[in-house]
């Protein structure tokens, strides 16, 4: 082992696996830690009536002396999204390219952050020091522009961290990654890279942005006879550019809908990122000036939000707008993991409404896949493998990319949450667990709902609540009303008319029973009033509603 | 338009569109009905707490004296599930081949309906009647064995109904799908033709089932040295019969687990649709004298459903088989729509243990693509067609395809639930539209939870229940105790501590105040109640849990 002068680096993912979408990793080296992306992640399925999942940062507050800010790759939610919730509880300064930071800057208008956060914006191919860091932000393509990879510098080592990334060797906007500084810092020796895992189960290389645009160009010859209303991801500035392009070159005026959209398209065209001819885009009023087949409408909702433009469009609840036979939808994205239900549910309503629906390729996604994954890692060529960004799964596939490239097996890490990687040129371990975790947010609420909640919200979506109250004579514990049974979400209350007198009938005779007896406290009261309950409605509705006792005195 | 002496045939679908699963078909001519199919849906996300969806079918129950009998095309769920509850209402008689039956008189069993339900086993190739309907079954191929199309005779006309099917000519059980017969049938003249949707946005051919043990052979060849666990549908006999004979070959013990393919395996072995080479299966607690490369184990859970065997087995809650680094599983299905999150769930829990899980080109379907359907209509060269089995997007694809094949638009029909469809060789319309609808299964209820419970249900689930008791004196209504608050699912009780001590303040203030009016009758009281914590909550939470006022009086 060679002698080293320096400590190790500390890689710390702060979320991200566990928790898919809460994307934040700390970078430890001595006194100093940059935290790389500050994602929120949407709830799981049985995390009911919460809104957003944000990662605990408790090792950051710990250690806040040395925190020296924010580094950001790119202005997705996976990305940013918990940063307003985050900075109300820590003031930290925010470094990241020009439309992630207008991205950015207006969620910190909502959270009322924008005067007490420092910010500064970087470009490609620029550096910034914190503390013993050096951080080099490299451009990359990805969904959404102004997508950076980031050089991170320490004593210990260069890491080459991808963020999200696709190579597009043909943007639609700007330049292609730059592959030529991968290669450059490859040559200097590099000790980590951490690449994204998202498409690693896919092979050969994802299509330039570019290709939809001409699948758009054929679409529009074919349907010149026809409004067109086209869904997809608000935040694709790109995707929406080529529609606007080519929606010009057929002479159609265009129309955008969905606050979301119109959040980042003013954004987007405030910064120079989007060129929209002149007298292209119309007001959504104006579309009864213009004949269907002329318009082109751009809208939210490709992943069938209930909430979204293009359901409410589907539905006839949309205030403007509403999808009529004859009418021609692209779908222009594909269904996340867990929309697929969502996406075919709007598919099936908009057919039946007579309208045509396109949503077989006419999406590129902007993940690396196995090719581009190899290409990278050949630049690179890294002493250790990281893989980010995904599932467990695909976090595999991008390992047994990196191995079958003849990186060590030894030398390939899949992190979990809280997992401290200390490396150097020496070698690489997982030395320490910090704590990590989800904070719930619902409402106005910031981590006040917590497992019992969630199993009584479970609980009760599954067979309701029956309340039992009864009011007792103070000191004498006589019953002198109830017990009364109310439910909710059980039954029918008239098809239980009989079940609930019957229910009624036997509680009163246990209650009664137990107040005859000497020990009767409210405990025990309730506890057979519950085993009453809980047995009954079981035995003869094969239900578990959740029953809760209420006892008053008087 | 001609002249004819008889009445019009009339297709009645009871379900199937509008709630994918619940198939069931009526066909009336004069004094007969038969109906084809009685299957279950399972609950969609927001039927919370239930746990089947059968049809309603009053229309069969108001015309009781017409009808003959169930004719049922093949055992999967979405066609035979519904039957024991439907056959508790109504007694009548099943027509179907023998491995249907057989799966059917399982459930019969369960339901205690053996004694009283009538039962014919049908050949293919051979014909029942019923009443004015004669009823031909016709070798089709699925992902379940005996499946069958029919030929519907009627005095109008004949429709032929394909019942869930592709063309494999190449079964690995049995024949091959009787094509000649949809030609000869074809050459006599069809009315309509009722064919599958499902797969009919897929272009081309399904691959014959026997690829598949094609893989599995290289799988096997590939893993000589790993165990092998392999997960796919219950139901999906010839899967694993193949599973079976790749085991053997390799000299590898088999064990079967999970308790719906142990039924189902039990039947199809019983009644030779199965052969098992002798010494072949094995029981699960003989695993250990074996070591793990020379056995295989199958079971289900290929959806990722967290309480079948693959799941435990993931989970280490499996009380024989724990998944272990180093075992191969193969997921032998695809996700079903919907279930595309919990597949990846099992994946990465899989991946996480240090196995390895094969997923890709392990399965293919048993539906028809669009070359399948353009063979069927080709044969068959009916005069309407009736896309059935899918949702709507199917349906229309397949409508698409029978217009390209020459089929006049106006002949096309996707029928809605409960429209009844009238067609003889002259016309065919919509003339009338009959009662159906959806009946929900919870627990031991059928038909006792609505859309008030189902509400409610959502409601408790996304904030919970606050619920709020006082005791009023009889007569005066002077306030005897309370209001006191009681909380489920809202928030952490030692979060909400001083938020429920403010809230009781408001609210007593409130109550007093409603008290103090003259008109303060109950369910003012209850408005009162309602209105100001509404409010309150609302306002400090940006919730809005249920709010349950219970006055009782003493």
């Amino acid at each position: 082992m060679k002698k080293t002068n320096h400590s190790k680096l500390k890689i710390i993912p702060l979320g991200g696996l566990e928790k898919i979408g809460m994307n934040i990793t700390a970078f430890e080296y001595e006194d100093s830690i940059i935290v790389v992306d500050c994602g929120l992640s949407f709830p799981e399925d049985d995390m009911l009536g919460i809104d957003l999942v944000i990662p605990d940062v408790s090792y950051l507050k710990n250690n806040i002396q040395k925190v020296k800010g924010f580094v950001i790759t790119h202005g997705h939610e996976d990305h940013i999204g918990a940063l307003p919730y985050i900075l109300k509880e820590m003031n930290l300064p925010i470094y990241t390219t020009r439309l992630t930071m207008g991205i950015i800057e207006k969620k910190l208008e909502e959270h009322n952050l924008m005067r007490s956060t420092r910010r500064k914006v970087v470009r490609h191919g620029q550096s910034i020091n914190l503390g013993k860091f050096r951080i080099e932000f490299i451009k990359t393509n990805h969904s959404i522009q102004d997508a950076s990879a980031l050089a991170i510098y320490s004593p210990a080592g260069i890491v080459v961290h991808t963020g999200d990334f696709k190579v597009d060797y043909t943007p639609v906007f700007g330049d292609a990654i730059d592959l030529q500084r991968f290669a450059e810092i490859g040559k200097k020796g590099v000790l980590a890279l951490m690449s994204d895992s998202t498409n690693a189960e896919r092979r050969g290389f994802t299509p330039s942005e570019r290709t939809v645009g001409a699948t758009f160009d054929r679409i529009f010859a074919e349907h010149r006879n026809t409004r067109l209303i086209i869904a997809t991801f608000a935040s694709n500035v790109d995707r929406v550019q080529q529609i606007i392009n080519t929606s010009y070159k057929y002479g159609r005026k265009v129309v955008v809908e969905g606050r979301s959209m119109v959040n980042i398209i003013s954004v987007a065209s405030e910064l120079g990122y989007l060129n929209v001819p002149e007298k292209t885009l119309i007001d959504v009023d104006e579309l009864r000036n213009y004949p269907p087949e002329k318009t082109t409408i751009i809208t939210t909702g490709s992943q069938g939000e209930s909430m979204a433009a293009l359901s409410r469009m589907a539905a006839d609840i949309h205030k403007k707008i509403s999808i009529m036979p004859g009418d021609t939808i692209i779908l222009s994205s594909n269904p996340i993991p867990g929309n697929e239900k969502a996406v075919s549910h709007i598919i099936n309503e908009i057919s039946a409404k007579g309208a045509d629906v396109i949503f077989q390729d006419v999406h590129v996604s902007g993940h690396a896949c196995q090719e581009e994954l190899k290409l990278i890692y050949s630049l690179v060529k890294p002493k250790y493998a990281i893989p980010v960004h995904g599932e467990y799964r695909h976090l595999k596939a991008n390992a047994e990319i990196a191995k079958n490239l003849g990186i060590p097996k030894e030398n390939i890490f899949i992190l979990r949450s809280g997992e401290v990687l200390a490396l150097d040129e020496n070698s690489a371990d997982i030395v320490d667990h910090v704590h990590t975790g989800e904070v719930m947010v619902d409402g106005l609420g910031v981590g006040d709902v917590g497992n019992i909640v969630l199993r009584d919200r479970q609980h009760l979506s599954q067979d309701g609540i029956l309340i039992v109250v009864l009011t007792l004579e103070k000191g004498s514990s006589r019953l002198l009303a109830g017990p009364d049974i109310v439910s909710r979400g059980f039954v029918y209350v008239r098809e239980s008319e009989s079940l609930m007198e019957e229910a009624r009938h036997v509680l009163t005779e246990a209650v009664e029973k137990c107040l005859m007896s000497r020990h009767a406290d409210w405990s025990k009261i309730k506890n057979v009033i519950k085993d009453t309950m809980n047995d009954f409605i079981w035995k003869r509705t094969k239900r578990r509603p959740m029953i809760l006792p209420i006892i008053m005195d008087v």
